[in-house]
Protein backbone atom coordinates (compact mmCIF):
# COMPACT_ATOMS: atom_id res chain seq x y z
CA UNK A 1 0.00 0.00 0.00
CA UNK A 2 2.87 2.32 0.86
CA UNK A 3 3.88 1.77 -2.65
CA UNK A 4 0.62 3.30 -4.17
CA UNK A 5 1.20 6.87 -2.20
CA UNK A 6 3.33 9.71 -3.43
CA UNK A 7 4.39 12.37 -2.06
CA UNK A 8 4.20 15.74 -3.47
CA UNK A 9 6.71 19.05 -2.87
CA UNK A 10 5.36 21.95 -4.47
CA UNK A 11 7.90 24.73 -4.86
CA UNK A 12 9.99 23.88 -2.25
CA UNK A 13 12.30 27.03 -1.56
CA UNK A 14 15.52 25.22 0.48
CA UNK A 15 16.84 21.95 -1.53
CA UNK A 16 17.33 20.72 2.21
CA UNK A 17 14.34 20.24 2.71
CA UNK A 18 13.57 18.17 0.00
CA UNK A 19 16.84 16.10 1.12
CA UNK A 20 15.36 15.58 4.49
CA UNK A 21 11.91 14.92 3.20
CA UNK A 22 13.66 12.24 1.10
CA UNK A 23 15.17 10.70 4.13
CA UNK A 24 11.42 10.95 6.36
CA UNK A 25 9.67 9.23 3.57
CA UNK A 26 12.51 6.51 3.44
CA UNK A 27 13.08 5.49 7.12
CA UNK A 28 8.51 5.00 6.73
CA UNK A 29 8.96 3.17 3.75
CA UNK A 30 7.60 5.39 1.20
CA UNK A 31 9.98 5.88 -2.44
CA UNK A 32 7.84 7.73 -4.42
CA UNK A 33 8.94 11.66 -4.56
CA UNK A 34 7.30 14.11 -6.83
CA UNK A 35 8.66 17.29 -6.88
CA UNK A 36 6.91 20.50 -8.87
CA UNK A 37 9.08 23.34 -9.91
CA UNK A 38 11.61 23.23 -7.03
CA UNK A 39 13.69 26.34 -6.36
CA UNK A 40 16.90 24.22 -6.43
CA UNK A 41 17.34 20.84 -7.48
CA UNK A 42 19.28 18.81 -7.73
CA UNK A 43 21.13 20.62 -5.45
CA UNK A 44 24.31 19.08 -3.00
CA UNK A 45 22.44 20.52 0.25
CA UNK A 46 19.78 17.95 -0.80
CA UNK A 47 22.04 15.00 -0.75
CA UNK A 48 23.52 16.20 2.37
CA UNK A 49 19.89 16.14 4.04
CA UNK A 50 18.79 12.55 2.35
CA UNK A 51 21.80 10.59 4.04
CA UNK A 52 20.60 7.03 3.09
CA UNK A 53 17.60 8.23 1.24
CA UNK A 54 19.40 9.36 -1.75
CA UNK A 55 18.23 6.82 -3.80
CA UNK A 56 14.74 7.99 -3.04
CA UNK A 57 16.06 11.69 -4.39
CA UNK A 58 17.60 9.88 -7.59
CA UNK A 59 14.16 8.82 -8.55
CA UNK A 60 12.32 11.97 -7.72
CA UNK A 61 9.83 12.58 -10.10
CA UNK A 62 10.39 16.72 -11.39
CA UNK A 63 6.78 17.70 -12.84
CA UNK A 64 6.37 21.35 -14.33
CA UNK A 65 3.09 21.17 -13.17
CA UNK A 66 0.27 20.48 -10.57
CA UNK A 67 -1.71 18.31 -13.61
CA UNK A 68 1.79 16.37 -14.11
CA UNK A 69 2.40 15.56 -10.10
CA UNK A 70 -1.42 14.57 -9.83
CA UNK A 71 -1.83 12.51 -12.79
CA UNK A 72 -2.96 9.28 -12.18
CA UNK A 73 -3.90 9.78 -8.80
CA UNK A 74 -7.58 8.85 -7.52
CA UNK A 75 -6.92 10.80 -4.42
CA UNK A 76 -5.34 13.95 -3.59
CA UNK A 77 -4.91 14.98 -0.01
CA UNK A 78 -3.62 18.30 0.98
CA UNK A 79 -1.32 19.15 3.78
CA UNK A 80 -2.48 22.16 5.86
CA UNK A 81 -0.81 23.46 8.83
CA UNK A 82 -3.64 25.40 10.11
CA UNK A 83 -7.53 25.50 9.36
CA UNK A 84 -7.93 28.23 7.33
CA UNK A 85 -10.74 29.67 6.07
CA UNK A 86 -11.16 26.91 3.35
CA UNK A 87 -14.15 25.05 2.13
CA UNK A 88 -12.57 21.92 2.19
CA UNK A 89 -13.43 19.11 5.18
CA UNK A 90 -9.80 18.96 7.41
CA UNK A 91 -9.25 15.99 9.30
CA UNK A 92 -6.27 15.55 11.48
CA UNK A 93 -3.78 12.25 9.94
CA UNK A 94 -4.79 9.78 12.19
CA UNK A 95 -8.70 10.39 11.17
CA UNK A 96 -8.02 10.98 7.27
CA UNK A 97 -5.50 7.30 7.16
CA UNK A 98 -8.31 5.04 6.54
CA UNK A 99 -9.87 7.09 3.80
CA UNK A 100 -6.13 7.17 2.36
CA UNK A 101 -4.90 3.48 3.03
CA UNK A 102 -8.58 2.37 1.37
CA UNK A 103 -7.38 4.43 -1.80
CA UNK A 104 -3.66 3.33 -1.52
CA UNK A 105 -4.50 -0.38 -1.72
CA UNK A 106 -5.45 -0.43 -5.52
CA UNK A 107 -4.32 3.25 -6.63
CA UNK A 108 -2.41 6.08 -6.63
CA UNK A 109 -2.94 8.51 -3.59
CA UNK A 110 -0.90 11.86 -3.40
CA UNK A 111 0.02 13.46 -0.48
CA UNK A 112 0.54 17.74 -1.50
CA UNK A 113 2.61 19.66 0.44
CA UNK A 114 2.85 23.58 -0.07
CA UNK A 115 5.99 25.73 0.09
CA UNK A 116 7.59 26.30 3.10
CA UNK A 117 6.22 30.05 4.21
CA UNK A 118 2.60 29.63 2.61
CA UNK A 119 1.81 26.32 2.22
CA UNK A 120 -0.74 25.63 -0.43
CA UNK A 121 -2.04 28.27 -2.96
CA UNK A 122 -6.15 28.15 -3.27
CA UNK A 123 -5.48 26.78 -6.48
CA UNK A 124 -3.88 23.50 -5.13
CA UNK A 125 -6.38 23.12 -2.73
CA UNK A 126 -8.63 23.09 -5.31
CA UNK A 127 -7.33 20.08 -6.49
CA UNK A 128 -7.47 18.21 -2.86
CA UNK A 129 -10.24 16.18 -2.02
CA UNK A 130 -9.51 16.76 1.41
CA UNK A 131 -7.08 18.65 3.54
CA UNK A 132 -4.98 16.84 6.66
CA UNK A 133 -4.04 19.05 9.56
CA UNK A 134 -1.45 18.08 12.14
CA UNK A 135 -2.64 18.65 15.50
CA UNK A 136 0.02 21.58 17.15
CA UNK A 137 0.54 23.77 19.30
CA UNK A 138 -1.63 27.08 18.35
CA UNK A 139 1.07 29.44 19.37
CA UNK A 140 3.38 27.82 16.88
CA UNK A 141 2.25 25.45 14.76
CA UNK A 142 5.41 26.05 11.68
CA UNK A 143 5.86 22.31 11.82
CA UNK A 144 10.02 22.19 9.15
CA UNK A 145 8.23 20.60 5.67
CA UNK A 146 10.39 17.72 6.42
CA UNK A 147 8.73 17.00 9.63
CA UNK A 148 5.28 16.97 8.57
CA UNK A 149 5.76 14.47 5.90
CA UNK A 150 8.10 12.19 8.84
CA UNK A 151 4.72 12.42 10.42
CA UNK A 152 2.53 11.86 7.99
CA UNK A 153 4.65 8.68 6.61
CA UNK A 154 4.69 7.57 10.44
CA UNK A 155 0.58 7.24 10.69
CA UNK A 156 0.64 5.95 7.28
CA UNK A 157 3.22 2.90 8.36
CA UNK A 158 1.19 2.29 11.80
CA UNK A 159 -1.80 2.21 9.33
CA UNK A 160 -0.09 0.02 6.44
CA UNK A 161 0.98 -2.23 9.27
CA UNK A 162 -2.09 -2.39 11.45
CA UNK A 163 -4.41 -3.40 7.84
CA UNK A 164 -1.96 -6.14 7.64
CA UNK A 165 -2.57 -7.52 11.26
CA UNK A 166 -6.06 -6.89 11.44
CA UNK A 167 -9.08 -8.49 9.50
CA UNK A 168 -9.95 -5.55 7.32
CA UNK A 169 -13.67 -4.51 7.84
CA UNK A 170 -15.16 -4.23 4.51
CA UNK A 171 -17.64 -1.81 5.16
CA UNK A 172 -20.22 -0.70 2.02
CA UNK A 173 -19.66 -1.05 -1.74
CA UNK A 174 -16.18 -0.24 -2.46
CA UNK A 175 -15.31 3.02 -4.28
CA UNK A 176 -13.37 3.86 -7.26
CA UNK A 177 -12.78 7.30 -7.69
CA UNK A 178 -11.44 8.12 -10.66
CA UNK A 179 -8.17 9.67 -11.71
CA UNK A 180 -7.51 13.53 -10.99
CA UNK A 181 -6.95 14.02 -14.48
CA UNK A 182 -10.21 12.94 -15.37
CA UNK A 183 -12.24 15.08 -12.62
CA UNK A 184 -10.31 17.66 -13.47
CA UNK A 185 -11.44 17.68 -17.41
CA UNK A 186 -15.51 17.44 -15.56
CA UNK A 187 -14.51 20.50 -14.00
CA UNK A 188 -12.96 22.36 -17.11
CA UNK A 189 -16.36 21.38 -18.93
CA UNK A 190 -18.61 22.18 -16.08
CA UNK A 191 -16.88 25.69 -15.95
CA UNK A 192 -17.34 25.94 -19.59
CA UNK A 193 -21.00 25.15 -19.88
CA UNK A 194 -22.01 26.99 -16.96
CA UNK A 195 -20.20 29.66 -18.49
CA UNK A 196 -22.11 29.25 -22.14
CA UNK A 197 -25.69 29.15 -20.00
CA UNK A 198 -24.86 32.22 -18.38
CA UNK A 199 -24.18 30.95 -14.71
CA UNK A 200 -20.43 31.54 -14.49
CA UNK A 201 -20.28 35.53 -15.26
CA UNK A 202 -18.51 37.74 -13.12
CA UNK A 203 -16.12 37.91 -10.22
CA UNK A 204 -18.05 35.51 -8.50
CA UNK A 205 -17.07 32.73 -10.77
CA UNK A 206 -14.41 31.67 -9.45
CA UNK A 207 -15.70 31.54 -5.40
CA UNK A 208 -18.79 29.68 -7.58
CA UNK A 209 -16.84 27.28 -8.68
CA UNK A 210 -14.55 26.40 -5.90
CA UNK A 211 -18.09 25.64 -4.32
CA UNK A 212 -18.97 23.11 -6.57
CA UNK A 213 -15.45 21.58 -6.91
CA UNK A 214 -15.78 21.56 -2.70
CA UNK A 215 -19.10 19.59 -3.29
CA UNK A 216 -17.81 17.09 -5.79
CA UNK A 217 -14.39 16.76 -3.83
CA UNK A 218 -16.37 15.51 -0.86
CA UNK A 219 -18.25 13.13 -3.02
CA UNK A 220 -15.00 11.36 -4.60
CA UNK A 221 -16.47 10.99 -8.55
CA UNK A 222 -16.16 7.79 -9.53
CA UNK A 223 -15.41 7.52 -13.64
CA UNK A 224 -18.51 6.49 -14.56
CA UNK A 225 -19.95 9.31 -12.36
CA UNK A 226 -17.84 11.50 -14.07
CA UNK A 227 -18.89 10.21 -17.35
CA UNK A 228 -22.36 10.61 -16.84
CA UNK A 229 -22.07 14.32 -15.14
CA UNK A 230 -19.99 15.02 -18.39
CA UNK A 231 -23.11 13.61 -20.76
CA UNK A 232 -25.67 15.51 -18.99
CA UNK A 233 -23.30 18.76 -19.90
CA UNK A 234 -22.56 17.71 -23.17
CA UNK A 235 -26.23 17.29 -24.02
CA UNK A 236 -26.75 20.45 -22.66
CA UNK A 237 -24.32 22.33 -25.09
CA UNK A 238 -25.53 20.24 -27.80
CA UNK A 239 -29.08 20.61 -27.29
CA UNK A 240 -28.10 25.06 -27.09
CA UNK A 241 -26.03 24.41 -30.46
CA UNK A 242 -29.07 22.54 -32.02
CA UNK A 243 -31.53 25.32 -30.83
CA UNK A 244 -29.04 28.21 -31.58
CA UNK A 245 -28.48 26.75 -35.22
CA UNK A 246 -32.29 26.98 -35.73
CA UNK A 247 -32.58 30.11 -34.43
CA UNK A 248 -29.94 31.28 -36.50
CA UNK B 1 0.92 17.40 31.07
CA UNK B 2 3.12 18.53 28.26
CA UNK B 3 4.70 21.01 30.91
CA UNK B 4 6.11 17.81 32.94
CA UNK B 5 7.75 16.37 29.63
CA UNK B 6 11.39 17.50 29.43
CA UNK B 7 13.37 16.37 26.28
CA UNK B 8 16.80 15.17 26.57
CA UNK B 9 19.71 15.37 24.34
CA UNK B 10 23.17 13.85 25.17
CA UNK B 11 26.13 14.54 23.56
CA UNK B 12 24.61 15.74 19.70
CA UNK B 13 26.96 16.58 17.15
CA UNK B 14 25.12 18.96 14.87
CA UNK B 15 23.97 21.88 16.28
CA UNK B 16 21.63 22.26 13.88
CA UNK B 17 19.70 18.97 15.14
CA UNK B 18 19.40 20.78 18.36
CA UNK B 19 17.66 23.58 16.71
CA UNK B 20 15.62 21.67 15.05
CA UNK B 21 14.45 19.56 17.57
CA UNK B 22 13.50 23.00 19.66
CA UNK B 23 11.25 23.64 16.74
CA UNK B 24 9.71 20.25 16.44
CA UNK B 25 9.34 20.14 20.35
CA UNK B 26 7.54 23.90 20.60
CA UNK B 27 5.13 22.96 17.34
CA UNK B 28 4.11 20.61 19.60
CA UNK B 29 3.28 22.29 23.02
CA UNK B 30 6.90 21.11 24.47
CA UNK B 31 9.31 23.49 26.38
CA UNK B 32 11.72 21.56 28.19
CA UNK B 33 15.07 21.26 26.49
CA UNK B 34 17.72 19.78 28.24
CA UNK B 35 21.54 19.41 26.57
CA UNK B 36 23.80 17.01 27.97
CA UNK B 37 27.17 18.34 26.70
CA UNK B 38 26.51 19.14 23.44
CA UNK B 39 29.59 19.24 20.81
CA UNK B 40 28.67 23.14 19.76
CA UNK B 41 25.92 25.01 21.90
CA UNK B 42 25.12 27.91 21.87
CA UNK B 43 25.41 28.14 17.89
CA UNK B 44 23.91 29.92 15.15
CA UNK B 45 22.95 27.10 13.27
CA UNK B 46 21.16 25.92 16.12
CA UNK B 47 19.39 29.13 15.86
CA UNK B 48 18.62 29.18 12.27
CA UNK B 49 16.98 25.66 12.17
CA UNK B 50 14.76 26.43 15.33
CA UNK B 51 12.98 29.35 13.36
CA UNK B 52 9.99 30.58 15.73
CA UNK B 53 11.11 28.28 18.80
CA UNK B 54 14.15 30.56 20.09
CA UNK B 55 12.67 31.21 23.24
CA UNK B 56 13.06 26.87 23.66
CA UNK B 57 16.50 27.42 22.77
CA UNK B 58 17.23 30.47 25.26
CA UNK B 59 15.91 28.16 27.92
CA UNK B 60 17.79 25.05 27.40
CA UNK B 61 19.44 23.26 30.65
CA UNK B 62 23.20 22.59 30.01
CA UNK B 63 23.86 19.95 31.96
CA UNK B 64 27.25 18.24 32.44
CA UNK B 65 26.12 15.10 33.31
CA UNK B 66 22.98 12.19 32.84
CA UNK B 67 22.13 12.57 36.62
CA UNK B 68 22.15 16.44 36.32
CA UNK B 69 19.36 16.35 33.29
CA UNK B 70 17.23 13.34 34.55
CA UNK B 71 17.14 15.33 38.44
CA UNK B 72 13.21 14.90 39.38
CA UNK B 73 12.16 12.90 36.66
CA UNK B 74 9.96 9.81 37.69
CA UNK B 75 10.44 8.47 34.29
CA UNK B 76 13.01 7.98 31.95
CA UNK B 77 11.66 6.64 28.24
CA UNK B 78 14.91 5.66 26.41
CA UNK B 79 14.43 6.76 22.07
CA UNK B 80 15.88 3.68 20.25
CA UNK B 81 16.14 3.54 16.34
CA UNK B 82 16.26 -0.33 16.52
CA UNK B 83 15.07 -3.19 18.67
CA UNK B 84 19.04 -4.05 20.07
CA UNK B 85 19.86 -6.35 22.21
CA UNK B 86 18.95 -4.69 25.59
CA UNK B 87 17.39 -5.74 28.76
CA UNK B 88 14.51 -3.15 28.82
CA UNK B 89 10.67 -3.45 27.27
CA UNK B 90 10.65 -1.84 24.14
CA UNK B 91 7.57 -0.12 23.35
CA UNK B 92 5.88 1.53 20.28
CA UNK B 93 5.46 5.74 20.70
CA UNK B 94 1.38 5.07 20.55
CA UNK B 95 1.96 1.88 23.63
CA UNK B 96 4.09 3.91 25.74
CA UNK B 97 2.05 6.80 25.91
CA UNK B 98 0.09 5.83 28.53
CA UNK B 99 2.27 5.52 30.94
CA UNK B 100 4.50 8.26 29.98
CA UNK B 101 1.55 10.29 30.29
CA UNK B 102 0.17 8.70 33.65
CA UNK B 103 3.09 9.79 34.98
CA UNK B 104 3.65 12.93 33.56
CA UNK B 105 0.06 13.83 35.05
CA UNK B 106 2.03 14.96 38.23
CA UNK B 107 5.62 14.15 37.60
CA UNK B 108 8.45 15.23 35.42
CA UNK B 109 9.08 12.54 32.60
CA UNK B 110 12.43 12.89 30.81
CA UNK B 111 12.69 11.40 27.05
CA UNK B 112 16.10 10.58 26.09
CA UNK B 113 17.28 10.98 22.86
CA UNK B 114 21.10 9.71 21.93
CA UNK B 115 24.02 11.37 19.75
CA UNK B 116 23.03 11.03 16.30
CA UNK B 117 25.57 8.49 15.03
CA UNK B 118 25.03 5.77 17.59
CA UNK B 119 22.24 6.46 19.98
CA UNK B 120 22.00 5.75 23.70
CA UNK B 121 25.03 4.25 25.33
CA UNK B 122 24.65 1.21 27.48
CA UNK B 123 24.80 3.41 30.86
CA UNK B 124 22.27 5.53 29.50
CA UNK B 125 19.82 2.71 28.25
CA UNK B 126 20.47 1.54 32.05
CA UNK B 127 18.78 4.60 33.38
CA UNK B 128 15.67 4.11 31.45
CA UNK B 129 12.69 2.81 32.79
CA UNK B 130 11.62 1.57 29.50
CA UNK B 131 12.58 1.96 26.15
CA UNK B 132 10.66 3.57 22.92
CA UNK B 133 11.25 2.32 19.20
CA UNK B 134 9.48 4.43 16.46
CA UNK B 135 8.06 1.94 13.52
CA UNK B 136 10.56 2.26 10.73
CA UNK B 137 11.81 1.04 7.40
CA UNK B 138 13.70 -2.03 8.50
CA UNK B 139 16.04 -1.53 5.54
CA UNK B 140 16.46 2.02 6.49
CA UNK B 141 15.45 3.38 10.27
CA UNK B 142 17.66 6.26 10.58
CA UNK B 143 15.43 8.91 11.86
CA UNK B 144 16.72 12.46 11.73
CA UNK B 145 17.31 13.28 15.51
CA UNK B 146 14.94 16.10 15.13
CA UNK B 147 12.23 14.01 13.34
CA UNK B 148 12.01 11.67 15.89
CA UNK B 149 11.63 14.25 18.97
CA UNK B 150 9.41 15.78 16.45
CA UNK B 151 7.05 12.16 16.53
CA UNK B 152 7.47 11.89 20.19
CA UNK B 153 6.23 15.13 20.69
CA UNK B 154 3.57 14.28 17.86
CA UNK B 155 2.03 11.29 20.23
CA UNK B 156 2.91 13.05 23.62
CA UNK B 157 -0.04 16.13 22.19
CA UNK B 158 -2.06 13.22 20.71
CA UNK B 159 -2.32 11.79 24.12
CA UNK B 160 -2.56 15.18 26.38
CA UNK B 161 -4.83 17.04 24.30
CA UNK B 162 -8.48 16.11 23.83
CA UNK B 163 -10.04 16.12 21.24
CA UNK B 164 -6.62 16.42 18.93
CA UNK B 165 -6.51 12.68 17.67
CA UNK B 166 -10.42 12.45 17.16
CA UNK B 167 -11.30 15.83 15.26
CA UNK B 168 -12.80 15.05 11.31
CA UNK B 169 -14.43 18.15 13.24
CA UNK B 170 -11.66 19.83 14.75
CA UNK B 171 -12.16 21.29 11.52
CA UNK B 172 -12.86 24.57 9.55
CA UNK B 173 -16.62 24.95 8.11
CA UNK B 174 -18.56 22.19 9.97
CA UNK B 175 -20.67 20.56 7.49
CA UNK B 176 -24.47 21.36 7.94
CA UNK B 177 -26.78 19.13 5.41
CA UNK B 178 -29.58 20.13 4.07
CA UNK B 179 -32.94 19.26 5.24
CA UNK B 180 -33.89 15.92 3.34
CA UNK B 181 -37.19 17.68 1.82
CA UNK B 182 -34.72 20.62 0.31
CA UNK B 183 -32.37 17.65 -1.15
CA UNK B 184 -35.88 16.13 -2.43
CA UNK B 185 -36.90 19.29 -4.26
CA UNK B 186 -33.37 19.37 -5.88
CA UNK B 187 -33.55 15.81 -7.21
CA UNK B 188 -37.15 16.53 -8.72
CA UNK B 189 -36.05 19.52 -10.43
CA UNK B 190 -32.78 17.74 -11.78
CA UNK B 191 -34.98 15.16 -12.69
CA UNK B 192 -37.55 17.50 -14.83
CA UNK B 193 -34.74 19.57 -16.23
CA UNK B 194 -32.73 16.49 -17.03
CA UNK B 195 -35.85 15.38 -19.06
CA UNK B 196 -36.49 18.85 -20.42
CA UNK B 197 -32.51 18.75 -22.25
CA UNK B 198 -33.34 15.44 -23.95
CA UNK B 199 -30.52 13.46 -21.42
CA UNK B 200 -33.37 11.05 -19.22
CA UNK B 201 -35.92 9.67 -21.96
CA UNK B 202 -36.48 6.03 -21.55
CA UNK B 203 -36.14 3.09 -19.40
CA UNK B 204 -32.06 4.26 -18.30
CA UNK B 205 -33.95 7.07 -16.67
CA UNK B 206 -34.48 4.95 -13.49
CA UNK B 207 -31.45 3.80 -13.15
CA UNK B 208 -29.10 7.16 -13.98
CA UNK B 209 -31.20 9.24 -11.47
CA UNK B 210 -29.97 6.45 -8.65
CA UNK B 211 -26.59 6.57 -9.61
CA UNK B 212 -26.67 10.92 -9.18
CA UNK B 213 -29.01 10.24 -5.83
CA UNK B 214 -25.98 7.69 -5.26
CA UNK B 215 -23.28 10.63 -5.50
CA UNK B 216 -24.97 13.75 -4.22
CA UNK B 217 -25.98 11.30 -1.28
CA UNK B 218 -22.09 10.65 -0.64
CA UNK B 219 -21.87 14.55 -0.57
CA UNK B 220 -24.05 15.15 1.56
CA UNK B 221 -25.34 18.14 0.11
CA UNK B 222 -25.53 21.49 1.76
CA UNK B 223 -28.70 24.14 1.73
CA UNK B 224 -26.26 26.51 -0.24
CA UNK B 225 -25.08 23.80 -2.54
CA UNK B 226 -28.53 22.99 -2.92
CA UNK B 227 -28.94 27.08 -3.47
CA UNK B 228 -26.84 27.04 -6.41
CA UNK B 229 -27.46 23.84 -8.11
CA UNK B 230 -31.01 24.33 -8.33
CA UNK B 231 -29.60 28.13 -9.64
CA UNK B 232 -27.92 25.72 -12.61
CA UNK B 233 -30.89 24.42 -13.38
CA UNK B 234 -33.41 26.94 -13.32
CA UNK B 235 -31.01 28.95 -15.57
CA UNK B 236 -30.39 26.32 -17.85
CA UNK B 237 -34.30 25.79 -18.46
CA UNK B 238 -34.68 29.40 -18.77
CA UNK B 239 -32.18 30.01 -21.57
CA UNK B 240 -33.61 27.07 -23.50
CA UNK B 241 -37.17 28.39 -23.07
CA UNK B 242 -36.03 31.55 -24.59
CA UNK B 243 -34.00 29.43 -27.29
CA UNK B 244 -37.21 27.45 -27.87
CA UNK B 245 -38.90 30.73 -28.39
CA UNK B 246 -36.04 31.75 -30.74
CA UNK B 247 -36.35 28.58 -33.22
CA UNK B 248 -40.15 28.41 -33.15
Amino acid sequence: MLNNIRVVLSHTTHPGNIGAAARAMKTMGLAHLYLINPQRFPDRQAEAMAAGADDVLQNAVICSSLDEALHGAVLVAGMSARVRDISQEVFAPRVAMSTIMEQAAAHPVALLFGTEMSGLTNDEMARCQFMVCIPANPEYSSLNLAAAVQLMGYELRLAAVKGAVEPGKRAAPELVPAPAEQVERYFKHLEDTLTEIGFLRDKQSTKLMYKLRRLYARARLEQEEVNILRGILTLTTQYHTKLKQKSE
